[in-house]
């Protein structure tokens, strides 16, 4: 499987690569688009290196920083945070030789995350996602970091699936056995896809009902952005909102870290949410573990060509975002899209 | 290696892949000839599919059964027993959709035993293997499921192997220090080939001396059908006919599942052989494992190129039948063969 | 990466494949530049074969050593130590057959060690290395077989690389603080490279401190004679001498085993040294086997082109040798090498 065809992800593009919190002047080793990269810290601001000592190869992650400089554990050649080679102990020439270098790249931190852009051969474009209502007043925003055993496209398509929750999480959002039609509108632009779900009522399993035991209005978008945002957005009467967003780092063409942001605003209190949110939010991520890595599991034999049909609303559009994305062909015009399609849920 | 190469099976074949009893409306996976099937029953009979939902590739075994259909776990989608789509939850449009069906394979339930054709593309040709004595009054048959870590050639080869039984089942059988000269013959036809030991006095070991304490002339033969049947017979005096079967399912080209059929008439009385008999068997099974993972183990380096001699019987005939069939030749005109080996036991 | 590229060694040369002591009647597997073997010992000497039976491809140190002959476990074929077939069991016909031969290794048994010349389509050319000093009067000498976790190249060169040791090693031997500039002269000839270290100060680590209390002049060189001799010359003083050797045998491309010979003579009693020298030895390996370690896991994605400077005294000059020898030139004339360099240590 080469990285075109599953919807691994692309290079030009902002990616994050660990919080804040996590980035110290203890190297900090991290795998990013299979690329294993060394993050660390110093006076000057982060660096995001290639993990490996240009020297003999060793991870620069095993060494430490010393100086504003990442020093290699093995020789000691240091390193600043654009990747030059600052020091090689014990040579006594000191003129500089770009073949010391190790490849830099370029960082962003912003709202508590360090975002890595992971084409080190073209200068960023644009600025990496902010997540709305991370620090809006009067919501209450949870961070989790989640690692899911698939590919970004799987893992992106699940977490937007609608059809999938009263199998995979039965009991929890939705039950087979009362079904309504509703309608579901697509909207395709050149970097994001986006459903909205119309007539939907409130969702009857138990973590609709904590959230809004009042019931009201239901309005529900799930959206996917280039190059790995998953957003999942609930209305439900006048005064709950939830939103929940995902930076979905791909790791290995098998493996996708969550950085989850999660913001919410209920008449119900903060301290009865949280106790109940989360332990909830873990255990059906659990259950989305377990059939994400069975499907991964299966792709490594099988391949991942598989029979949609239109209920299956988001997934074939983050795919042609991504295969457009990682043929470079972002910036062609793409025909707009918008449809209707009528489900049960 | 190729499986033509390694006596892997060839696919126009009857399997057993499971025992009856195994199969109920709780899916259960078994891989046969490499291929993930799940196995389930319903009113109508048992059901033997591709172990992958076409809809986004995850194993149906982890689905469940309900209203004569298999569902799948994740979306909920529904086979019949034949592999096609019954149902697709959420959807509207109730046409049948021939790309959402699943490979199914014709099934055959006998004696205790699912056997599956696994050939899809191309009706079934005769039928199943039938365990001669395995109902046969005055027999005792006892049943067991085993998995030995080798291809179908290595494993089948061993079973019916007698030069092995001084050295790996030292005591058990045969003793190297006293050894007869015997004659066998071997006849192989388009599809089996069967080997006769004239002369050959009763083992002296303590499995024979339990089953026959009383001695007297040995009729033996060893004998291998098409697609993957191996067969031992004993006689040994007037009352004691030992039959031990074993149908051999190719599961990897490096492991095999055994369903041993084995039936035994004999003066000694079966609350006897029973506790005894089958302990030794299984004892003298994990001495071959032992064998036939450290041969299996060589090949992945080495490959299978053996030297033999005259006294090697049935392997190279298995080989040859094997072969024929994986190559399709099955149905052309093989040269009869009939030989005689003098050998020493 | 291919054995010629990677320095994992060249067939027509000595290696080490056990000491004397571990070669019995009980048959041995030891694996030596990929190549599993079977060592084993009888009356008329050591047998180093290939260690799988030509008939069925079992290992044969499965097997037993029983008349003079190593015995397959399986069916008991026999095999001198030159690796001919001596007996098929239960095979009438006593024509020996070369087909049914295994291939066979010229082995040298020389102080304590079982050598074994890896090119069987050769005859061997020299002997096996001698160790200097380990069996010359007023030193003790301690031998050790230790596990490293990389090619014969990068093993080599850790085990003879002076600027490593204050990161790796730190307070052992160098500090960093305090270095001193020295001149090191390099000099290749056809199968060896030796560097010479003049005006280096008596290393200040407590290693040093404990061997030599009483400082003085330091001679240090560091050799490496093809195909897998590492050693390390130490004389502080007058009464301080060590000879540090180990025989590089290359396992598989990754791993290596080292078959140390560590030869003192020092003014500290004997029974002094060795409580303390030998932990710190096996302290300071375990530092190295972490960093080899990871340059070997590194290789294996990013391949092993390195950069070096000047201040690599032995690593570019060891490949050099191992390359020429890979590809057959070590015949052929190369061009003399000295040269020197200053270093600050």
């Amino acid at each position: 499987m080469t990285a075109t065809e599953t919807g691994f992800g692309f290079k030009a593009a902002w990616y994050v690569a660990a919080t804040s919190a996590e980035v110290t002047d203890r190297p900090l080793p991290r795998t990013v688009l299979g690329v294993p990269l060394v993050l660390f810290r110093t006076r000057e601001g982060v660096g995001a290196l290639l993990d490996r000592c240009p020297h003999r190869g060793v991870p620069l992650s095993l060494g430490f920083v010393k100086g504003g400089a990442l020093h290699c554990g093995y020789h000691g050649w240091s390193f600043d945070t654009g990747g030059a080679c600052t020091a090689v102990p014990g040579l006594l020439d000191p003129t500089p030789n770009p073949a010391r270098c190790v490849t830099g790249y370029p960082v962003r931190e912003q709202q508590g995350h360090v975002w890595v852009w992971m084409d080190p051969t073209q200068e960023p474009v644009g600025e990496p996602f902010t997540f709305r209502l991370a620090d809006a007043p009067g919501y209450l925003t949870v961070r989790k970091q989640l690692d899911a055993p698939g590919g970004l496209l799987a893992v992106a398509e699940n977490a937007l699936d609608v059809p999938h929750t009263p199998f995979v999480h039965a009991g929890l959002f939705r039950s087979e056995g009362d079904r309504n039609e509703i309608t579901c509108v697509i909207e395709r632009t050149r970097d994001r896809v986006e459903v909205e779900y119309i007539g939907e009522p409130r969702p009857e399993g138990i973590v609709a009902r904590i959230l809004s035991p009042s019931g009201g209005i239901v309005t529900h978008f799930d959206r996917f952005y280039l190059p790995c945002i998953v957003e999942v957005e609930y209305r439900i009467g006048e005064e709950n909102h939830i939103v929940l967003n995902a930076a979905c780092t791909p790791v290995t063409p098998d493996s996708t870290r969550l950085y989850a942001v999660v913001s919410v605003r209920s008449r119900v209190p903060t301290w009865l949410v949280r106790p109940i949110v989360q332990p909830a939010a873990l255990y059906i991520f659990s259950q989305d573990v377990k059939i994400l890595g069975e499907q991964t599991r299966m792709a490594a034999t099988f391949g991942d060509r598989y029979v949609s049909t239109e209920i299956d609303l988001l997934g074939p559009h983050i795919a042609r975002l991504l295969h457009r994305a990682e043929r470079g062909e972002l910036d062609q015009l793409d025909e707009p899209y918008r449809r209707e399609v009528r489900m049960m849920v």
